[in-house]
Parts: structure tokens; C-alpha cells; sequence
């Protein structure tokens, strides 16, 4: 995915998919993107095991995860791929936009995050984008990768 | 659903799933929810049949039909459930937004829909939002729902 560095921003993956970490914008933190493995251009061409290993193997995990080490309280999921349509012809790949949602401010890594509009649906484009460093985004991927290793 | 009949604005059921088009704001032509029949609270707490009946019976037939009959280029699906946490306790029920994206202006029932941003995030909250009276509605769903029948 644009943006994305499927060995640095990689915070696991399944048969099927693969989960990164967004570290250009950790706006809700924990926010990841989620590409299937396979070019696939829409959600409904996806197989039966693929959705199936999204939901048990990724969200399911994910989310407990991400609620556990930062106390997310509700998680946005999205399946958009506008970005490819900019393009002609498109080429889009399916993917999953997850941000984590949360009530209270979570200081993590000497850093404070603070959801802008909890309640509400997620900012499309922040202003400014949060960015991380390399180490806050090393630490962030790290203390879920700690967390899915102990559920 | 809050706002939606769901005798009124149903498109079409499955087994668990749904359909009510979203009358009260039609920007992205075809705007729907899909709710899921049972009480769930979460999208990885859906069961695995759930799931596939999501994708096999209503995404992929909900886009086929919206794209023939309206010209849809893409859909962007969500699964969000932010308002539910305004309220305390939370009360959220599982449900799927799908907006259908156009690149062209699409002139249907005497009525003519224009994308606004095509290629870029929907506006979570349009300004103003398109509500459509109930005649345009109707009109709307008996379009997809003869489109459907052929299928």
C-alpha cells in the first residue's frame, strides 16, 4: 500500500492478510491498514476463508489487542479504496482502514494521545496528520505484537 | 436503525441480514445501512455464516444492482457504530453503511445526483444532506429491487 512499509510499519500477519501500522497518522492510535495478500479489487470478490480469516484471525484479535495495551473503547473499520479511482484506469486492492476509538486520553511512549471527536465518525483527513517516529511507531507495534502474543 | 422504517425504506432481507436505503440523505446515490437481524454488538462477534451472507448476498448483489442500475463506479462500505457511544452505557447493534461513488452526474426520477468528491473520502456529514421525499424513495428501491429480481 502507498505509504506503507510492508517490513518496518508490519505488525503481523495471517494466511491471508497482512496488518500495518499507519504511522503517518496515529491520529486514533493503533490505526492500521489491513491488505489482502492476493490482488483483489473489491470486498465482495473476496473468498469465503478470506473473510472469514479477516473477521477471527485479524479483527477479532486486533481489537482485543488494541483494547487491552491502550484501552480503545470502540473500533471504526472501513473499506474504501477512493484513492485508486484518482487514477484511470483504476487499480484498486482491497484493504481495511481500522481506527481505534477512544473516550479518555491514553499517554503512551512520552507521547499523549487525545481522539479529537469520540462519538462522532473519525476525522477523514486530520489537520495536521500525527505523525510518529520510527521509535514510537517501533513502540506502538511492539506493545500489540506483546499483547496478541499473550492472548 | 435510528431515522430508517424499516418497512418503508427496505430494499431487501436475507436470512440475517437487512437492506434499508437512507433516505435522508441520498448524496452518494444509493446510500444504504445493512443491520444485522439479531442483536450483536460488534463486527468480530458476528458469526462466520453472518459474515458470508454479508458478502455473498448482500454486498455482492447490493453493488451489482446499484451499479447496474445507477452506473456506480465504487462502494465504500464502513462499519463504524459511533453514535451508539454518545450515549452511556453504549447500546451498539451491528450495521454496515454502503455508499455508492459516481464519477458522472446521474439523472434518475426527475431528480439529478452529483457526487461531490469522486476519487476522495465520503463527507461523513453533507451540508446540506440530500433527503429524498418519499416518491423519490420509493423509485429508488424499486429500481434496485427490479434490478435484483433480474439477477
Amino acid at each position: 500500500m502507498q505509504g506503507l512499509d510492508s517490513v518496518k510499519d508490519l505488525v503481523f500477519e495471517t494466511e491471508y492478510w497482512q496488518v500495518m501500522l499507519f504511522p503517518s497518522d496515529q491520529t486514533y492510535l493503533g490505526r492500521s491498514v489491513i491488505v489482502l495478500k492476493r490482488p483483489c479489487p473489491d470486498m465482495p470478490s473476496m473468498t469465503d476463508e478470506e473473510v472469514i480469516d479477516f473477521k477471527n484471525n485479524v479483527a477479532k484479535k486486533l481489537e482485543r489487542a488494541i483494547r487491552a495495551v491502550f484501552g480503545a473503547e470502540l473500533f471504526n473499520w472501513s473499506c474504501l479504496m477512493n484513492h485508486s479511482f484518482r487514477r484511470s484506469p483504476p487499480n484498486p486492492q482491497v484493504h481495511w482502514h481500522l481506527r481505534p476509538r477512544y473516550r479518555e486520553v491514553v499517554n503512551f511512549a512520552g507521547e499523549t494521545f487525545t481522539d479529537p471527536n469520540f462519538g462522532y465518525h473519525y476525522l477523514p483527513y486530520p489537520e495536521p496528520e500525527r505523525k510518529v517516529n520510527d521509535e514510537v511507531r517501533d513502540n506502538i507495534i511492539k506493545a500489540i505484537k506483546d499483547q496478541l502474543g499473550q492472548a
